[in-house]
Formats: C-alpha cells, sequence, structure tokens
C-alpha cells in the first residue's frame, strides 16, 4: 500500500493512494496514521478494505509528511562508502547516529527555505525507514518486524553550520524545511529488497546523485536493531539510511543551493519529489 | 507561578501548585500546559485565577514532565568552564548544540533506567529553559519575550556511547528515562536572575555537583537567540543549559551510576527531583 497525508499543513488527513493514482480518503478509518494504525494489526486492517469503497479525494491537494506523532527523526551519516570517500571522510567502524529536529518536518514537494545567513545549504536522497511498532533493543533477527515500510527523506544540510561551528552535526540539520518526507509510506511488503534500489536526485534538471541502496554500509535490518539499543524506537520514528555520491559538498568546487532552485528527488517503488528553494522568510 | 502536570504518564493533566503547596486542577482552564497557554497571554490567564478556586487535588500523584507538545529538547554541551575543564575539554567558542530523544523525557521523581550494556550511565544537573512562544532567529535583546519559564533538568548521559561510539554525542543522551524534567515550570517572573542560581546534585546522600548557574560560559539570553537561528523553538521546547563540575566522568578515578541509588538535584528557586536508579527491563 502507499499511504499518505493530504491537506494544508497542520491540517493534513490520512488517505491511500489506490491503484489509478487516486487518493482515497482514511479519515474515517483511523484518526491519523500514527500510533496503533501503523502496527503491523493497523496496516492489516486498512489492506482489507476496498479502496473503491471510500471516498475518493478531488482536485490535487498538497501532501504532508505521510506519518504524524513521531518522537525521532534520527538520521545515519556517512553510510555510503563512495559518499564518505567524496567528504573526505573514513568509513565509519559502526553508525554515525545523530537526530534532526522534528521542526524540519514537511511535506514532499514543500518549499525549501534556505536559512537566514546559511551559504552552503546542501541536497542528500535518502531511504527513510518508518518504525510501525516501538522497538527497543530488538536483534536483527526481529529488527524488521517493527518496521511499516519506507519513503523518500531528503536529508537537507547546512554544512558550514553542520561541520564548522563546533560540537554535533545537529546545527545543520534541524532548519525548517529540511526534512521533506514522501510522497508516500510504502508498505514494506510491496518493496521486495530494501538493499536494491536506485535512487536519484537532480538539481535544476541536472543529474547531481545517481546511486543505489547497494552500497548502504550499514544496511536497514542492522540499523533498526543498532539505533534500538541506544534510543526506544516508535511509531511513525524516522531513520533516514545515509545518502549516496553527488552532494553539493563533494563536487569540485563544492556547489551549494540558492533561492529558486529546483529538486527532483527518487527512489526505485517509492516515488518522486520535487522542491522549489526559496530565501528565508 | 509553579506550574505541573500529574498523573500516570501519559495520562498527566495540568496544575498549579498554591502557595500553601497544594496542587491545584487546571485541567477546567487549559487542556494541557502546551501550545498557545504557554504563551504569555496563555500564562497572564492562568495568573489571574484565584488558585482558592480550583479543585485541589488529593493525595500525592506523580508528577509528569511540567511542558508537553514540544518538538525539542535541546542540550548545550561544555556550558561551564570549570565543567569543560574536568572533563578535559577546550571551553567552546560558541555553544555546543545536541538534540536529546523527546523519549527521554521523564518526570523529576519517576525512575532512571540503567540502559542495557551500559558501563558509563552519569549525572548531570542542569537548568533547563522552557520555551512559551515560537522563536526564529531571534536577537538577544527579546530572546526572553520567548522564555515561558524554567525547570531542572537532569541530562543523565552514557559516557561511552556519547564519546566512544563514533559521530555525535546523541548515541548517548537519548535513552529511556534520561531527561527528568521539573518538579514544575518556574514562570520567570519567579527567578529575578537565572544567572544566579545556586545548583546541586546528590548521590546517595553525597554531595557530587555544587555549583551555581554564575559560571554558565553562555547565558540564558544568548543560548535561546543562538539556538534559534538554527532550529526553530516552539512553545513547550525545552534548552538545558549544561551542567557544573562533579559529574562522575570527572571523578579520579571516574564513578558511574549502578541500579539502586539514588541521585537528589536541586537549583534555587526551582524545587528538588529525586530519582532512583533501576536496572534496564
Amino acid at each position: 500500500m502507499k499511504l499518505l497525508r493530504y491537506g494544508p499543513p497542520g491540517q493534513e488527513k490520512p488517505g491511500l493512494l489506490d491503484a489509478s493514482g487516486t487518493i482515497r480518503d482514511l479519515s474515517g478509518v483511523v484518526p491519523d496514521l500514527a500510533g496503533v494504525a501503523l502496527s503491523a494489526a493497523g496496516l492489516a486492517q486498512i489492506a482489507a478494505l476496498d479502496p473503491a469503497s471510500l471516498p475518493a479525494v478531488t482536485g490535487t491537494p498538497r501532501l504532508g509528511p505521510p506519518v504524524t506523532g513521531m518522537k525521532n527523526f534520527v538520521c545515519i551519516g556517512l553510510n555510503y562508502a563512495d559518499h564518505a570517500a567524496e567528504t573526505g571522510a573514513a568509513i565509519p567502524k559502526e553508525p554515525i547516529v545523530f537526530l534532526k529536529s522534528l521542526g524540519a518536518l514537511c511535506g514532499p514537494n514543500d518549499e525549501v527555505m534556505i536559512p537566514k545567513d546559511s551559504v552552503k545549504t546542501d541536497w542528500e536522497v535518502e531511504l527513510a525507514v518508518i518504525i510501525g511498532s516501538t522497538a527497543k533493543c530488538v536483534s536483527e533477527d526481529t529488527a524488521m518486524e517493527h518496521v511499516a515500510g519506507y519513503a523518500i527523506c531528503n536529508d537537507v544540510s547546512e554544512r558550514e553550520w553542520q561541520i564548522e561551528r563546533g560540537g554535533t552535526w545537529d546545527k545543520g540539520k534541524g532548519c525548517d524545511t529540511f526534512g521533506p518526507l514522501g510522497p508516500w509510506l510504502v508498505t514494506k511488503d510491496e518493496v521486495a529488497d530494501p538493499q536494491d534500489l536506485a535512487m536519484t536526485l537532480d538539481v535544476d534538471g541536472q543529474r547531481m546523485q545517481d546511486g543505489s541502496t547497494r552500497t548502504m554500509i550499514f544496511g536497514v535490518r542492522h540499523l533498526v536493531s543498532y539505533v534500538s539499543h541506544f534510543i526506544t524506537l516508535h511509531p511513525g520514528d524516522v531513520i533516514s539510511t545515509g545518502t549516496p555520491p553527488g552532494v553539493g559538498l563533494g563536487q569540485k568546487p563544492p556547489v551549494f543551493l540558492k533561492a529558486g532552485q529546483t529538486m527532483k528527488l527518487s527512489i526505485q517503488g517509492l516515488g518522486e519529489q520535487v522542491q522549489r528553494t526559496i530565501a528565508h522568510v
């Protein structure tokens, strides 16, 4: 299934995308795509419905993040060997974990704001894992039982603030609109192998990232288990699993985003995101 | 005013502590201590009430975190010159900012769980600033207008995971129960000078930390402004402002927490916290 949330920011309703590409309203079935609705039982209940029996949504509403009510927006750093190389960093011995502010979360096609005084805003197409049920200290063997599905995430990053301003990376990762998520939560039954998905990111029509989740250092199963030993994962929590090569910081010379550009992201089977960059307001 | 939330975890109701030390139920006045209830207008509405007109709460209910609905649990690292020295770190040139998982948040007197396989769980008494209204790129001149008040925070930390496991500090800061907050939100009108508050932390009756917010490197006004340039602050968001000397890591040799110990924290004018440590479950 492809589950989504549609409507104005903060007023999104739950929906699903039917086989014909029509949004069907789920607000009569679940209060939102959060909590128990994301559990195996909750998803099975939605899967048992005939989409044709649900109200069709007309027009082309804005999409919000496909889940809500999360406690953690976890990201993994330097998780592609070739991306680590382009940034000049060593291959990590174990996953690099950081948190993005929940305030950074936005819809898949919302405008991305270049922050005030930013000169190094950069892009990162990533496979996001969406948690369906609480995972605390889970083994790799059982980790996938806690995964609801997948989505695209753009882990937008301010490189000067991330790297040159002292301390942890969190300063350059949590700005408003730095976390587009979606367009859909694609349930895991539709993703045969999360470690074999082509992924791309274009800026103004130019292909900048062209990779595959095949080259991840630490895979989805390992990451869910690993993170759950430090931070308990809750329904709706997101683990964004790192980016392949081709970020702006890795260009020679480096290239960063300006207002008025367009980013287009895709991951095989997970759809597309398109974001216009705007100046800070 | 001293505002609080009382009741079982996840089912807390809003309340205030009256002059006699009785909890008065605020659930007929505000839905919770979150969002607009924390704004200047919201707090003024509560302050205008006669506490005697509100239902008295009998018994001694558990206290939860005094605010809810936050997006960010921000912490500042190495913000006391003498604490930086004890950990062997240089004085930071600008604030070190990291995020604690919202899942770490707990009540001021809840049990603190030593995580599975942890050998270096440590304590940190801190002054927490609680945001009352949205702050984005605010100046130092206007920063305090966005502060609702203050509370005690124990920034419980797993030092091996924070320091020795690669990457950012977030791995050692976001475990369950690693963020006791409270007992109350003390509104800022009751705190004459947030940079002149005595603060202590005892472990099993032994004084380990005995400091003052006077020795902060970056003060409250600066921190609210500074953080707001990277991460937009929302009502209920917390900035925990760093710890004075005396953490376990700074002892010679270092000392860490075991199950069955008792931490007692105090900050002048903000009350006390008492936490028992327990083994992981």
